[in-house]
């Protein structure tokens, strides 16, 4: 029931301890002092008095000793996921997800409703409320049970959570989404591109897992992509980071195009499937299909390659609903990038799926948490403390 | 004479503190320690146990008090910047320059010697020399009293300091530059490419100072670029970012020919100075030189889009010899921009010159040296302690 005092109750070098003591404790089996002490090169004598205080502020508790053994079992302490709960949304033109899970991340609940990219705003966000209604009645809990909404949406989302642009949900172009869930959620409601919480995901959870630079490009009826700099998500001084595929030279409007007019496309099928019956007849040997392949990887190339010269990332995850067929598409990228690139990243698929946005929301909840426990001075590099104002709800 | 032990000495709590109380001290005026507490956030007491401890090893000394004033006035205390010093050294296609800076990156003196590009390797290894043996005989110092050389160097340097191409010194390509630097200095070398220690340089103290998204652009008869994200000099992960100008779209290669090859440039001019010619003729309304300056401006605008919409930065600095025109350059540039560009970067011209590569070695052999001291465990964002031999001469 809403963020305890951290910010105000431990002195500041306390309070750098106890973040570290929650991070190496959160999401991992109950740990004894000594593990903790490797993990975080704190002193035992430090680790005591820090484990101590999160135990009395409820953040941390012990957990009893497991039976068996010889001598008396070294006492273990687990970081208390269950004192609050995070919420994920994924707006998509087709579909809105919404998974909940605890403070480590670990997710409890999700649902899915299928809309359709002309739905009504009002439709929609009625859509969004009851996802996540869904995952409250899928899990006994309620809204006071949660901390932070995080969304991701298609589109081109402000620093305030104004949707400037969105190709796949026209009616969301101008909207102010962040005014609109501020109103239907009672706690801090977080916005962010869809593509940014993909590339999260996938260095949290995915394929990137524990890589400090990662690009995450979503391929499919619509191309997007998330920066993950430093282990951190990039979203640039005016939040408008990644966005390549305004660049002509990169012809990303376009691209899809090449699969969608292809002769193996049988006549009446819908644009939404078209492609995947060409990705698939490529896969089969098809020439048509293949030369198809061919110009579309031409124009993904090009865009791959300027993030890929400017940033050098370690991995580059091929997400989105193509990504299905990175088989197909992964050796001819692999191809032209190896042409112009002055180091290769490695290419990966994504096999978080579908899900890989609202698994991102879901992370990016988790990070928020840890800024308003404790955030960073950018003068010193130093964290410091919120006082308990910043870190109640807004 | 060499590092004092400062990693060994401290405990890691008060590490955290002496780093931002010497980051807080250092290239200021002496400080008391109320006015030190402001600048951290650390307690009086705090401030009054690390500033002794830093004092007894020799980082921190009290300033004798200024005459005058009523009462008893407040200790004041400066860090020691003159307990080691640091060179910079910019080995570029037609001059060596070298500078040597107290531990502050306060530049106490400057060499420049003129080479040519195809000056072979030992000549301009000896040139090296001279440079920093001259920035020696200015201050009446030795090698002994350097802890650092930083050496910015056209072409693409590997983590290991390997320049793997330089179409700017064709000798330069293939040569292992640290080993050769390190036999000739007694002390740590660090090898960076020159346009991301002018990116750094403009960061720390040029036109784009302050700014944590910077993005430098050498524009002259080579180009290059350079990255700060989030504060810090971005290499990538192999040490490959920012190298746009291999992609072919950008057409960056060629786009110096627009304004060495146009009609207003007179018959016999050398090809370096072909390029001014065309930039001053632009500046009087020349119609040829401005169709050329057009041409010239739209290739460039390829990779400056591209690399803007990656990152979206907050300051877009133009540096590089054709950056003297940078009122005839920045105008048709920021147009170009703002058709493709979501948000506009400000565009401003470099007012370092022809020493912030110099200047940005100083300031990357400033940023080592806090590396030194500490260094970020990336598991758990917080600083912890190098070893003494860490810190040690290597």
């Amino acid at each position: 029931m809403g963020n305890p005092p951290l910010g105000g109750d431990l002195s500041r070098l306390r309070q750098l301890n106890a973040l570290s003591t929650i991070r190496a404790l959160r999401g991992s089996a109950p740990a004894t002092l000594s593990a903790l002490s490797a993990r975080t090169g704190l002193s035992r004598p430090s680790l005591k008095e820090v484990v101590g205080e999160l135990t009395s502020l409820g953040w941390v508790e012990e957990v009893p000793p497991t039976s068996g053994g010889m001598g008396r079992p070294a006492r273990r302490y687990r970081f208390r996921a269950d004192r609050g709960h995070l919420v994920g949304i994924d707006i998509g033109a087709h579909n809105v997800r919404a998974a909940l899970s605890n403070l480590d991340g670990t997710v409890l609940a999700e649902t899915r409703q299928a809309v359709v990219p002309e739905t009504p705003v009002r439709e929609r966000m009625e859509a969004i409320g009851r996802a996540v209604g869904g995952c409250l009645a899928l899990t006994g809990l309620t809204m006071a049970d949660v901390w932070t909404v995080a969304v991701g949406t298609t589109g081109i989302v402000t620093p305030e959570g104004v949707v400037t642009y969105s190709a796949g949900i026209p009616a969301w172009t101008g909207l102010d989404l962040a005014g609109l869930l501020g109103a239907m959620f009672p706690c801090e409601v977080l916005i962010e591109n869809d593509s940014r919480l993909a590339a999260l995901a996938e260095a949290r959870r995915g394929v990137a897992r524990g890589a400090r630079d990662v690009v995450f490009l979503h391929v499919g009826r619509r191309m997007g992509t998330g920066l993950i700099i430093d282990g951190k998500l990039h979203r640039g001084f005016g939040a408008a980071a990644g966005e390549i595929v305004m660049l002509p030279q990169a012809r990303w409007f376009d691209a899809p195009d090449h699969l969608n007019n292809c002769p193996v496309v049988p006549e009446g099928t819908p644009v939404e499937d078209a492609a995947s019956h060409t990705l698939a007849a490529a896969r089969d040997g098809d020439p048509a299909a293949l030369a198809a392949v061919e110009r579309y990887v031409d124009d993904l190339a090009v865009g791959v390659a300027a993030i890929v010269l400017v940033l050098d990332p370690e991995i580059a995850v091929l997400g989105g609903g193509f990504s299905r067929s990175a088989d197909v598409l992964l050796p001819p990228l692999r191809r032209r990038l190896e042409a112009v690139c002055l180091r290769m990243p490695e290419l990966r698929a994504s096999t978080l799926g579908d899900e890989c946005v609202v698994f991102g929301a879901i992370d990016h909840a988790v990070d928020h948490l840890d800024r308003q426990l404790f955030t960073a001075d950018s003068g010193t590099s130093l964290p410091v403390p919120l006082t308990r104002d910043a870190v109640s709800r807004s």
